[in-house]
């Protein structure tokens, strides 16, 4: 199986670019983390690379061992932000598995005992719920 | 919220002391990867740090970023091994979030289109499948 090439307007790159307004908690020179507009929980973000890949399967073995460090920042970051009882962190390839833009992303989801997640790639937040609940993250990532 | 300590009594920790027979089909100084007796798929592989930690909230950093790029090389194993149409990777911290075993692991999951995973500690594999499929891992990461 080959996958196909890194296509430079899926909408992640152009978040990348500031084309597309994005909530954002986190920045860093390798590294860019903003809401989920469509949560399957209240504080569900995504942690990208900035380099450009598809996914896992082309990414920069570097910029991955960078990428996971954010993701795990950010994990203790929702969980205390949104007092979770654990976090769920995802990452999709390829349609099959769930990947809806290919840009490489890690999900990153705070969970609550005996709360269902809403589906994946299912309803768009309000904006300001979105950037109230970006505060709350930003507050303790500082 | 504060996590409970490690255990080293856990079964992950049992098996990498090789007190609890596994199905590997990757080890290096770091990392131990093995086949899931509870298979969401056919080549559902674990991808562990050695290093003792409950889960992705108290992992040593340098473990983490070395373990992901096991993951990386075990994502693209699978996907060849099994021709699979894409590739799900899964990290569940705390049981609100799925965590059953307190030594942090990566699910590392073929996936085919319109195939739906079995659940996630559902059903025990038979142990000849199970290592038929490690020889598989094994022959594409050799």
């Amino acid at each position: 199986m080959t996958s196909a090439a890194y296509d430079d307007n899926n909408i992640f790159a152009k978040i990348l670019r500031g084309e597309i307004p994005s909530h954002r908690v986190y920045e860093d020179d390798k590294t860019v983390v903003f809401m989920d507009v469509m949560p399957q929980a209240p504080g569900h973000v995504l942690v990208l690379p900035k380099a450009p890949s598809r996914n896992i399967f082309d990414a920069d073995p570097a910029s991955l061992s960078h990428t996971i460090t954010v993701v795990q920042k950010v994990a203790n970051a929702v969980k205390e932000a949104f007092d979770a009882d654990g976090v769920f962190i995802a990452q999709f390839n390829e349609p099959a598995a769930g990947q809806t833009v290919f840009h490489l992303h890690f999900h990153v989801i705070p969970r609550h005992q005996g709360v269902a997640l809403k589906p994946h790639s299912g309803k768009m937040e309000d904006g300001a719920v979105l950037a109230a609940n970006a505060e709350k993250i930003k507050a303790e990532l500082a």
